[in-house]
């Protein structure tokens, strides 16, 4: 990997109303349209990170705890937390607002990872992530053991191998 | 729970051609699209399961390792696996076939979950599923430790009680 | 036509959930949209019997009986019923579930015709449908008389020469 | 029937460009979707002319016999052709423009029947159209037989019955 | 410029139905998405002016007084008023239908102009826009005014060479 | 107005890919699909400034001078510029970057009103906005320009009257 490139330079902050055409029957933005969302905002911070075209390569479990509906603002904050190779993990940040009520809370956060490829679409090696500020760090350092559970999850990796994976199950 | 289900009663399918808005740079398809379309199937299994209206809970990790191109047609069978109170998990298995070539490929499988809600969206009990082939006996056998490790990753049960999640990391 | 090919073989099953902006002022499915469904699955069917690119050549007389509401579940089954040198019919049947009601209507049957053509849109002969079920029979022995019928009201065919037509009109 | 509309009153003119995600694989506006904007504007058309709410009761056999380009103008014409009661028949007629070349080509015609409705979804009585040119006056007198037919087609109507007919079928 | 055209020759007229995904939370139509219809109506009666591929240049200050709620009926007509070498003055008019109400408001005019291009995107020049009834000769004679405010705030003209905006700010 | 809230405080940031559906024929955005996106994330803006529901008053003159091609990612912010009783005026800046090649512009600006309305659209009282950056100070200061500007062209104020107008005519 030829250079580094400091985490902030490719945040992306996308912000979203909910339109009817996203939500369900009880009027709330359906979990597949917030995953779009996610896919979208990851991918640019990812192209701006490597200053390639890039695919997705996969999406970590995403939880649906909060219900988002109909007219209020969606703000989605991507952020890479580290490269490996070609591949880089993104992490982003789901807040739905109710501006009338003024209130907001986060409601989702998803790991992604996209690998660059080229016209042809061939993997291409990307620039190391710097991390900055603690939480940053703390992304960078807990990437390796998301992306260990990622390959046992994928048969791509055996779990004893899996040393890292450790610190998520404790033993 | 008052009664069982068939998980074949509940199977759905969905075929979709790639269209130019759906794709990418590359003229593939975007993940974010693809995961918007398992979450409409995956909906509708559960809804025809619990004969309720449903409300996506999570995704499992999705992998992305064939592109999809324009034009393409998509395949998506969704298939309850195992319903636990008013919450049930759905697989589904993704194809792609390029149809003047005559190929179909297996691209995706994804786990989603789904809870029954009544029209206020409280959580409601749903009917047991009930496995009949080896397959789905697997697919209501495994469904226990997906879970575990759906509860572990969101922090809502600790690693050493995740017994099943044995199974997985061969501990 | 060099070969045959199973009716069965290329069945296509559409499922889609009515979502607001498929919906008129009454809050039911427009006519035109499903119409749209009722093409893009008669498509992939049609593209699935011939292994070609394919494009719509005609719609049958579509009623609309029956309205679909926001929220309902349709879905579509395409079968080809028989192949005429590079064209093809295709029967559309359409059903409606009302989910938390638990019921489920047939709404609409409609034919459509699809012509396999080469990546310059020039004409090219598909395989022979092959009925092996009564229903695929009856569908395939009355395609001609159809066909006469769509003939005659594009003025490309003289009444009096559509003899298969007289089944239909009895006379 | 409580008073007349004349036909030029609701006449209504549409006009589209062909956007990338209307189009297939050759890059020609898809059937369905021409469909689509025909039903919309036959709507808009029976909506002025009995002022009501209305919901599409049919389409008769539409061909597509010309390709629409990525880029090229659709222009669609619709006009009331005759009135029963409480539904009403609307043509529909296509042309497609290749602004560049200078070409504008007739590429469809399509009868639509719509039925006026109240706000339960009730039928309710519309004005009688009234016909002032030749071809309004064609197209209100040879109404009569496209109903027959539909109802024929529809197994509403015993075809001896359909005296009109013999017009079509020249017996 | 080597020819002119009558006005009315490239009179475009576009009629749209608001549907549910074109509104905002009080049910109206959003002004984005009348300002993205003004756009398609105004490119296609360039379009059809210059028989050539056209980008839009600007738009005037539009406002939006009325507000069009869900179901009603738009009709845009966009008239040529003015063309200068490759560029082309169009005037969207618009106007709003409750249909079962029986009314019919002008709700919005703005001037929008569009520069004719060849395939590699460069300018060429375009017929002259010929006026014909009193109402097109005043839209003719103001078209020079309107393009002198546009390049001022656009920063290409200096106010005081800006001789016909004297009509606008009597000075 | 009881309170004043700092420009800061309401600052929104979209980002958007562009998709191939939002494209004309050379490949790139349609000014019409950027005017939608400006529309809404000014909307938004308006929103958390004023914590209401807020309709789009009018829109200033919108140039398009650079094009952005499909695949280019783009950057919308929008900033309260000023507020006068019920109406906010929003500023709304353009950025376009490759970012394969590694280039962002500046495509655009434009001033958009917004006014806040309650449940039943009638016109509230919002915060004054409050400059906190000599941009900003510039914005607020010119704001009343603009307005007056805006007044002017829809013959709601006399030009004689407008004094600001001075400062952009010179006069």
């Amino acid at each position: 990997m030829a250079r580094t490139k400091k985490v902030k330079e490719s945040l992306t902050i996308m912000t979203e109303m909910v339109m009817p055409n996203d939500t369900n029957t009880l009027g709330n933005l359906m979990g597949g349209n917030l995953m779009r969302m996610m896919d979208v905002v990851g991918a640019i911070c990812a192209q701006k990170h490597s200053n390639r075209i890039v695919v997705t390569a996969s999406v970590d479990n995403v939880s649906f705890v909060e219900s988002i509906p109909l007219g209020h603002v969606v703000t989605l904050e991507a952020k890479i937390t580290r490269a490996f190779n070609s591949s880089m993990e993104v992490v982003v940040q789901v807040y739905a607002e109710n501006i009338p009520a003024g209130t907001k809370v986060s409601t989702n956060k998803a790991f992604l990872t996209f690998v660059a490829v080229d016209q042809s679409g061939r993997p291409i090696e990307v620039p190391e992530a710097l991390p900055e500020t603690p939480e940053e760090e703390d992304l960078f350092a807990s990437a390796l053991r998301r992306r260990q559970l990622r390959l046992v999850l994928a048969g791509r990796m055996k779990p004893e191998e899996a040393t890292e994976l450790k610190a998520i199950f404790g033993i």
